[in-house]
């Protein structure tokens, strides 16, 4: 049977020193990945004076996270396996590759990461950051679809790329592919929903601009489309029972 | 003699699991590839009001083309070989690395791909899916000319980084140079033909929006393109003859 | 203890022929970055008349220079583990990976390597080399905020993928998340303090067009953010004592 | 002696099979270069309407060459080299990395790609390839300087990554760093002399529209900045006589 037994892990796991450490990196990587994605859209805000999207707005956004994604993964790969996302978390737990415990100790690293980086952001910068919200016109149906089918590709590129053992030994293959994902995926998404794909993004901005219109299609859609990829590519293209992993593989 | 016989390979390979997984495989990557590409020209239409293109439309397609396109090929890579594209696919099999059966389930599944990307895309955005067509003032003969070109690039770079046996073991050039050349020649193309480069690519949007108009040349430019690449790869630069593969490999 | 001495090195090292290579590389690795990077602003000022930053001219700082960055370390990578940055050698020096001597001939040839690029791209271009500065309306304490963060999250990158040994050995990804962190940072703080988190970036500039505004931020702040992160990342990530290197090792 | 005789090769090695293939490798990756790097000035006075050029215009053309050159240098590299420039050329030859005959064909080879190229594009857009030409206000002495500089940049960079026996055996650093170092410097060069960097890029665009203007240029101050680099690189970084290399080694 492919799929692992859903594992909870014991309580000594949540407070043992390498969770904390992974629980550490997990809060820097997600700091980092959005002082830079939000820290982008605030510097647009900005130098337009708060004027419409544009294409090159998108553009900036989606090599400002493609970037940082790409360097929020790479530094914490050999400690955490650099999740940066509640999504991939989810979806690693759903594939049976993360304990409950030590994925509960991630998912609050990311959000407390989102949220020390928006404060910072809103210091730093003496304007507010923007949280994420429908865009004119755009329905909730349609978004929380959007919002689904975007995430499934980052989660399946995930599996694909960092957690499947066919991957090989090339580690440099995960982070570039993450975080190109992500990238293209905004220049679609971000003209709908602002193309999150990442609970902890949005709820980070959502906390300090206390904006929570429509914010559970940011949880949501990514646990869904992220808990779908890991099912399917469990269930369809790792085929033997494999060791229990502490965390993704980079 | 440098070319291999072209083989049809047996009946049963059709139907072999490993065969099906590659055909999933194909599927998704192809989804993923054409809901970030042809995505990202819903949302320039979004955002300039079907706005004429203009360079920072041209440069947003390019990005999420080439990110996308590295993505899809770095996914499907370890199970399918991540052809992403009726043309590699063709180019492969006239290379001989590929059966005629096998190549038809790829080709199948890459169209399938891109009609649900398609599908979803209108459903999740409400607007309609651009099929491609020859710009203003493009007659069809250099339109032909230009895919042909394009896609000769695109081809040749996967037998060079993907299938020549000298390419040796950094499995990261191929996917990145694949997304690469798309990128680039889209910066070229775009404004003319759309460069698809792909069947599969123009297809999806094609059934959906039901827009034939000059379709063939999405068709006759990338398969004469790859072939000529496959066959001239294969002839000049691949001398010995090697054992028949049953997928590129990247 | 995992913080390791400071080393002051003896005062041979500084005349070593090993170092003085070391201090060309650096030279002509800082003197591409800042060419590429200060010059990039010079093309923009003259595309535009001397124009207001737009999200397009920020897009193509953070190419320029997260281009430019990749290659500056990997030219220097294998001579001097190009840092390319006194606050990357700062922090380097913090967590004990090279001595006071070697650290300061490293800074001596940044900051040469800088005014020497930009005396050259006064005398190619005829323009002026823009000096770094505070945006309209930026506080000092907040501009010293951002540099402090934004170099925080390039030396933390630094640190996670070149200098800790459990990095592995694929040598690609240190360069590539240098210069891209570089580039999305850009992103952010372009827009309000320009985004230097490198003294010697900031330097030449300054001495070429005598300048010097505001300019002990560019120094405070990469510094501190530089120091802080090599030191959180020795202690809490790097637990166990190892030998002095006489460089990061990319 | 760190600089090795200069070779000029015996009369059959140009025409042996070897050569010739390398040469046929050569033509292709230039044409694939130049095709999408003219090409999308092209795409660009299309979309346009010949406007002048503006910072969205340089990144189009910067990330244009970047992606095509990192895929010319790719293809080529287990055949040829993959040089697709006379300067790389040249520099491989000052610094004994290349002899005289085989070097006289990698040019022709070249130089042939680009005038295909070009016709090509001409055809297939039924508009003008544009030459390079100094910008309005740039005299010919920065002119010839920037080249210079500009093209240092790059082939030391050739060295650092591709010749250097230092470099360590990561085939993927080099096509990066020279493809990067070559979008990065547009950004700057570009708003000046069009940032050719490579004789054969100008070349084959002044002779299919027979524009000669400063063409000099175009030759002298890659050639220059490429010798010195080459020169420069072996007699201070590349200390040990090492044995005659037929080819770069990527």
């Amino acid at each position: 049977m492919p799929i692992r037994n859903i594992a909870i892990g014991n309580p000594q796991e949540a407070t043992h020193p390498d969770t904390l450490k992974a629980g550490l990196a997990e809060f820097i990587s997600t700091f980092i990945f959005v002082f830079a994605g939000s820290g982008s859209s605030i510097a647009y805000n900005k130098l337009t004076n708060d004027g419409a999207a544009t294409p090159s707005g998108l553009i900036s956004a989606a090599i400002a996270h493609a970037f940082a994604l790409f360097v929020a993964v790479s530094v914490g790969a050999n400690i955490s396996g650099g999740h940066v996302n509640p999504a991939v978390t989810f979806g690693a737990f759903v594939g049976g590759n993360i304990t409950l415990l030590r994925g509960i100790v991630y998912i609050i690293a990311q959000l407390l990461g989102s949220i020390v980086a928006s404060l910072l952001l809103v210091f730093a910068t003496g304007l507010s950051v923007p949280a994420f919200s429908l865009s004119a016109g755009v329905g909730v149906g349609p978004a929380l679809v959007l919002e689904i089918v975007l995430t499934f590709g980052l989660v399946y590129t995930v599996y694909a790329t960092a957690v499947d053992p066919k991957k090989g030994n090339i580690g440099i293959i995960a982070p570039i592919a993450i975080g190109f994902i992500v990238g293209a995926n905004i220049l679609v998404g971000g003209a709908f929903t602002g193309a999150s794909m990442n609970p902890a993004v949005s709820f980070g901005p959502a906390v300090v601009s206390w904006s929570w219109s429509n914010h559970w299609i940011y949880w949501a859609g990514p646990l869904i489309g992220g808990g779908l990829a890991g099912l399917i590519y469990e269930v369809v293209f790792i085929s033997h029972t494999h060791e229990q992993l502490p965390t993704t593989d980079y």
